[in-house]
């Protein structure tokens, strides 16, 4: 089984520190011990909004703090792969070539993001693609797709399956509402609908739901069905 | 003036052949010598739709198709390069960087596809707003922005005006609609949208139309305002 | 055994298609299947002239032409590899480094060209020496190799067996009378005379004689002979 | 006058925000203004820091954790490439070739680490090497070099003045006492001994002070002289 | 005026040292000054012989040979650039992009090889080719075009003046004569022949030489017209 | 058992020759069979102190230097490479994540310099704790670590057994007495201090005591203990 886990940066690394990664390694290599070829790709969070903050009050347009925010998910992924062990991999990929090349060999592939303009929910999805994966996971810091932001609004609802093309709408809908966030974005939702993977968006704050999830189907997200 | 122009690839090499690139070559130096800085942005057309035809036969995903179209889309901008006089530019820029770094020294910069998962129009888009453009530019095979597609609708009304916002709900209302093709996509338009550029999507099969646009602001296609 | 198959351009893609292509990446799969390690090199075809023929008339030197044609080899082998099983692999070698550096991990290796003013034909030779290959094949649109150009000659006569240093006699002789094409050019034939490898010129329009030719020595071309 | 200034991480981004960077960037500019070619080497602070930790907690080596570190320095380049206006510097350098050949155009360059085990101090001092600066300027969290860790022993003098044989001796001799941390590292010295610059030693905390000394070689720092 | 001159390696380290290669930078530089834009190619040598015999030993193919010899041509190009002053090249190019680019901003370009089974000869005619030089001179060991190979045949004459097809036509002679060494390999001479560059083939020993024939036209080598 | 070798340029290449290359790569080879993991990282030599030598002559700065340095580095490592059989490594690997990459895929792994400021010696250190290798063998000229320059000083007594603590010292001692060379240099010294990892430094001038070190722990050289 091939599995593409997309990890966001604030759930990988709340605050910068050890534990959350080494939870979350601990499971790639688990899945890895089941078998399955496992890629990896891991956001940004706090420390690229830091950054991304600061530049943006130095006037830098959004291109370039693109660009940052790319350099901190590759940091990131540095990271991550500290914790892996030994045999996983040396270094992030830097683009999907790469990045295909080393699951095909049989090792873990981790990455951050490849261009502007792209978040890592798309590089997530477009590698999934690439690989032709099995399962998508999108780990997120919301527990996964719901009617309208959470935060926001009391009474948005958590679906607890969606078709490709129904989850397509809801973040067009979610998107088109300035400020409302969405655990997937809308580039990612198209690759998933054109390419008819499944894929589950769950809870990442609490890494063993990746495992439960990859392994039994079993989790308490949303389930996106081809 | 810093000027970005995304030539279609249909417009470019509407058939593999010398005549138009020479035509969009000798705007691009006009505009040079007008004293304008121009980066210029080109797409695939029909020999990208030949391999990704060839390669979907094949098997391919859509991201290997995406990397063949950005090797064809790279393969027109070293056309249009041949054509510039031999102080304009020596090879494609690769990434925003290289190509941000060769406007800054004064030169044309000439560019396709980025990464995968992101069409030329987008890049176009994102170059603009990474140069800090005055003005973006659509070459395209339909003469503007339509309420529909045009070659499908005989009722498809071209709009003399949008907003940015109304460009946005325009695209996002064909790339609804499956086969409706749109001269510029979802993600170019949002990437318009955020940085408040003027964006002129033009029918650049007369390539001078391009010249008298940016010089006079004088043409038939639709003005996409701030 | 370690086999390097030469295919010509325009007997990969006679016509930009699925089908050669096909056939092609089944003759690879099938000899690695045998157990030979195979690398593979393609030439550019039509594709390659159209853009040449192009940038030709829009006044760019031989240089240039010639590094748009090995833009397109790599579309080419791009195309290949789609067509190859998953395992195969990735993406084209820039280098001979790579190249062999595949070869030696166990995978096919697939390259277009590698420098100007050097053909594919060279590259596949070279490609031959540079991991000792056992046997080196060139695919061409000729069923071997000739005393004259076929297509402009009637009394050309197809030869079955060449030394080494006879095929660079002929090979100069053809190359001295201009117009005259061949189906290996010059410094092809000095590598193979140099590395005293075994070498077959052989119509590749129908793949499956590169099968048989591999297998069992079999076929209607040309055999040089160290 | 060439100039090399190489800041402190600590002293670039105290905690990740615009101001202190914005104020670094001025500084720049200004001696630009003056006629200086300045090249700049940003260090890694708090943000490298804190990488650094979680990766040594997760069982990374050093060189894995100079890995990191370059990569945060680099960061902190690009960040201070923002803030510098658009005629500066498009991208952080990579290496030296990179960097000596933006000095050469008249361009700012910005660089962060180059490789394992090796400092920013000492990439500072290469690079003022490399490029024959007339000065090197550190920009740090303490105020000169002292003859012992300010922060542990209130004993601790400041030198107005020593030589480069100095310097390296009371480097060589803080660096013997575990713990002891200096304003630069022995390799550092080092260098500026071999390669006879003059090296002025100061507190970066305000920007302001590295321009003084630049101008009117006024400051209340260390004269590193030849 | 635009000049391409293709170094020998044993012409510019005849042992490796600094005298000769400051003299040949003083030329470059002395034709900077006049105006003229200049591209250095330069050869390996006898420390290329050295590597090469030594791999040969060790039972490398030609093409690790070559790759050998590539390395040294480009550490010549850098010894080269040492000694040239400081506003003229910072690193040897590695591809024709690369070195065009250079002369196209006004630099000084140098570079080695570029790739296996093509000389530093093939890449002066063209480096030459690429940037439509107005001149190549060969800077060789031998005093010009032989009809043979002088230090084998007392009878071998020097040719004052020679068409560019017979440029070919001696070398081919040359080298069908196994052993006997030409200035100019076959490959570079064809490339002189298709791209009609007036061509020099003298003694570049004393470097002097080089300059009077830029200059002036006046060598005691052999002239290659178009 | 995880080894990495570090030979001194003018162990592996005394004269540039293939017979002390050939017994190297015999006893990497060798260690191989016996189950070990090997990174060999080679210095620069007497080729290197002749380019080095030149371009001091020329004006070259430090920097500049050890760029040639590095580059003949490289050439080294490619020789010995091609004195290793073919299953070995195809290229020198640039960077430690390269190497270490290498080494993770159970290939030889051969690299030189990475970076200037930064000898053999201290790059043999870093790739050794990069990799976590249980072994660092340096195999130099000298004998072992002396209390003094032995071409010096007949006084000077060889130690059979340091800590890292007392090999730093030892270094820095014989650092400050301009002239005294010293088989390892103090970076080298202080990343096997941090790391703690068993070192032997021995007289590489025969290779196969490099074998009986590494298998026996039986040399005549200097141990280091953690």
């Amino acid at each position: 089984m091939k599995v593409v886990v997309s990890i966001g940066g604030s759930v990988l690394v709340p605050e910068l520190g050890a534990d959350r990664v080494a939870e979350h390694a601990a499971v790639v290599e688990d899945l890895v011990e089941d078998g399955c070829r496992v890629g990896a790709v891991v956001g940004g969070g706090g420390v690229a909004r830091e950054y991304i903050n600061a530049a943006r009050d130095l006037g830098a347009n959004e291109i370039e703090l693109d660009q940052l925010g790319i350099d901190v998910t590759r940091l990131n992924a540095r990271l991550l792969i500290t914790a892996l062990n030994e045999d996983s991999v040396t270094a992030p990929a830097k683009d999907y070539d790469e990045a295909g090349e080393a699951l095909r060999r049989g090792d873990v592939c981790v990455m951050g993001g490849v261009a502007p303009a792209q978040t890592t929910d798309a590089v997530g999805a477009a590698l999934a693609e690439y690989v032709d994966a099995d399962l998508l996971v999108y780990a997120t810091s919301v527990p996964g797709v719901y009617s309208d932001d959470p935060n926001e609004n009391d009474d948005a609802t958590k679906f607890t399956e969606l078709s490709a093309a129904e989850l397509v709408d809801v973040i067009a809908d979610l998107e088109m509402n300035a400020g409302a966030s969405s655990p997937v974005d809308l580039l990612a939702a198209k690759i998933i609908q054109r390419s008819g993977m499944r894929t589950i968006v769950l809870d990442g704050t609490d890494p063993e739901r990746i495992a439960r999830a990859v392994r039994f189907g079993d989790h308490e997200g949303t389930d996106i069905l081809p």
